[in-house]
């Protein structure tokens, strides 16, 4: 695997062997390739798999979610992966390294199926992407779907849309044969990336209430619906600021931010998490891609009324040399004049404007004031009418 | 002049020569090379540099800012130059190309001065930078004067700190002679960048209000002092959104902003220009330095109680290769909670931050919001824990 991934590897490795040290120093203990097998709720009693008990007061749960696989056959083959825990990072890496690993075919092509096909490029390994719905990244509008395809395309990496998985079996020319709705592909390695499932499963022994998403019910303080016991982290749901909803955005930064707030009033503070915005990006080769907020389906069925725009501009001024195309666009409220939304593509400067603008969603901004907020212009890193400002104005004409 | 300079003013020059037929067409004329000479409100009419008259009902100054320049002897002297139209980085740029120029001093380290030592070291010239402060881009924090100073040097920039011009004269073995308050210098180019002052000689004439800043005073709307005149850009305050005050901030995405908002205006319509919150930055070799709000000092003299910490976080996940070391200093007001400025350098997203805090600074946000907003997480484009938030989370235990 490319540095990005291997350096990950290296750096979560540090990272968890250094966690029982770290911990025992605040008089925590943390058994690591340890789990909770069954709970006794009435006694206050974890049972866990290396045959002890851990008696507890307060429950946590951060069981997180475990990566979804069809039942197909040939699921099981050596050389078919998923990638959600650090393991199954290794388990790619050390496959890559010690069996020939001439193709793969990624299905799914969402966050991880992206960003895994930059890896596998970048390790000179021919790369297929499948995926049920006719356009990669499908939360971006298709005009810049179309840029995210040039970009795999430019590294040639081969999307094919409106594919599904049927069967693996083993192949001819490759180790494996995937069979899908479209005919037959082979390659070395498949890797299943379409999407996680919340671990709910002792959070129901539990009898705790799951949501509309599957994901465990928590309120403002991370609490789950059973007296003492809270949940945080892809096990759970999160508060979305701009639709109002309990949503299942399953994002490490969330884990970590939902992780402190539990702690905090675990340890008697008092604290409540505000919730998301919804902000996601990925970087594909040179390209950044970001997205916030809703985009018109989900604003609808909100209730709002959503008008949106896209507009291209240069992430910094015209006369400053490198590549600045940037698109950007926003959805808004036609009844209020808010912003609901927004997504961006570039080179560089996407995530930024993203960012920028999730700030804007946080707290409710309208159009008419994002057309004129106040950045840090110079011609390298900005043009003077910022595109956020050029966006905002030409969707207030919508109004 | 590298790149940069030499790009804008292609940029500058092919918009200008645009104008007049760009506004023909809308049924506007715009003279070039005229300046007015005298008003007469009274009759509502502008003399103009050619001779002839204009008559007015509404009148909108836009009449900039200009280069101060202290009465020292010499100032005069072929190889003294100010950067602050378009003319003057023509002239600076036909002096390099045309004569001998092989080293230079800059007199004034802000905004202009360390973007011209960039631009005069890519042309291999080389270059001293002198000012009366004891640091160069005093905006900023002395740790982060600190880095500024260390890219300056990487690049054989020398700075003189303490050190003010007091006369120039011919040079024995370059042009010109700097004396100083420390003592003699030489070089073949002076450039001096000590500010600009905004021109209010017509504003004067009129019996227009200015203010402490010594700028046309203006109201939300870009109304000056007296009925049908309208005031913008350089030549005029703006209103700071966390001070309260009217200040001079002389910028050019500023005065677009005033600009749009006047001729709309003008044209019947009802705007008001919402402020700034005091964001700027600049480029200088590899090192991005941005600021947004304000300092301590600053907070104290409009009545907040400021506290303030300096984080060094990552731009960038830790697994990540590149130079990601970012500096971020947060100053909130201990009676609110509310933030009251920022400052970052970074070789990248220093500006980023800067524009996200930005947004918080315009809404009036307290640290605890921002410790703990969503933003477009993923390891390449930033930490789970993003400098902003832990630099909130830090500054939050000294309320």
């Amino acid at each position: 695997m490319p540095y990005y991934i291997g350096d990950v590897i290296k750096e979560e490795k540090r990272l968890i062997a250094r966690t029982p040290e770290k911990f025992r120093e605040t008089g925590v203990e943390v058994k690591l390739n340890t789990s909770a097998e069954r709970i006794d709720a009435d006694k206050g009693i974890v049972h866990l798999s290396d045959g002890t008990t851990v008696p507890y007061d307060i429950l946590v749960l951060g069981t997180g979610a475990s990566a979804f696989v069809p039942k197909i056959p040939g699921v099981e083959l050596e050389g078919v992966f998923t990638l959600k825990k650090l393991d199954d990072a290794i388990q790619i890496k050390n496959f890559i390294k010690n069996k020939e690993c001439r193709k793969a075919i990624i299905v799914g092509a969402g966050f991880i199926g992206m960003e895994m096909s930059e890896s596998l490029r970048l390790r000179g390994i021919d790369t297929e992407v499948i995926d049920l719905v006719p356009r990669p990244a499908m939360r971006w509008n298709p005009e810049f779907s179309k840029v995210i395809l040039e970009e795999l395309n430019r590294h040639n990496v081969t999307f094919f849309g409106e594919t599904g998985m049927v069967a693996i079996e083993q192949g001819k020319d490759y180790r494996l044969r995937l069979n899908t709705t479209r005919g037959e592909m082979e390659a070395d390695m498949i890797l299943v990336a379409i999407g996680i499932r919340p671990n709910v499963k002792l959070a129901g022994d539990l009898g705790l209430l799951t949501g509309k998403t599957g994901a465990i019910q928590v309120d403002f303080s991370q609490r789950a619906s059973k007296e003492g016991i809270y949940a945080v982290g892809d096990c759970c749901e999160v508060y979305h600021r701009v639709s109002h909803r309990w949503v299942h955005i399953p994002l490490g930064d969330v884990a970590n931010k939902q992780g402190r707030v539990a702690g905090r009033n675990v340890g008697g503070g008092a604290m409540t998490f505000p919730g998301v915005v919804g902000a996601q990006s990925f970087k594909l080769f040179s390209l950044e891609v970001a997205a916030t907020g809703l985009d018109e389906s989900e604003a609808i069925s909100c209730g709002y009324f959503p008008v949106s725009t896209i507009i291209w501009g240069n992430a910094f001024a015209r006369a400053m040399p490198g590549e600045k195309r940037l698109g950007i666009k926003l959805v808004a409220d036609r009844a209020s004049g808010k912003l609901l939304g927004a997504q961006a593509v570039a080179t560089i400067g996407a995530v930024s404007r993203i960012n920028t603008l999730s700030v804007a969603l946080w707290t409710g901004m309208g159009l008419d004031e994002i057309g004129y907020l106040d950045f840090a212009y110079s011609p390298p890193v900005a043009p003077a009418w910022d595109p956020i400002h050029i966006a905002a104005q030409e969707l207030m004409r919508q109004l």
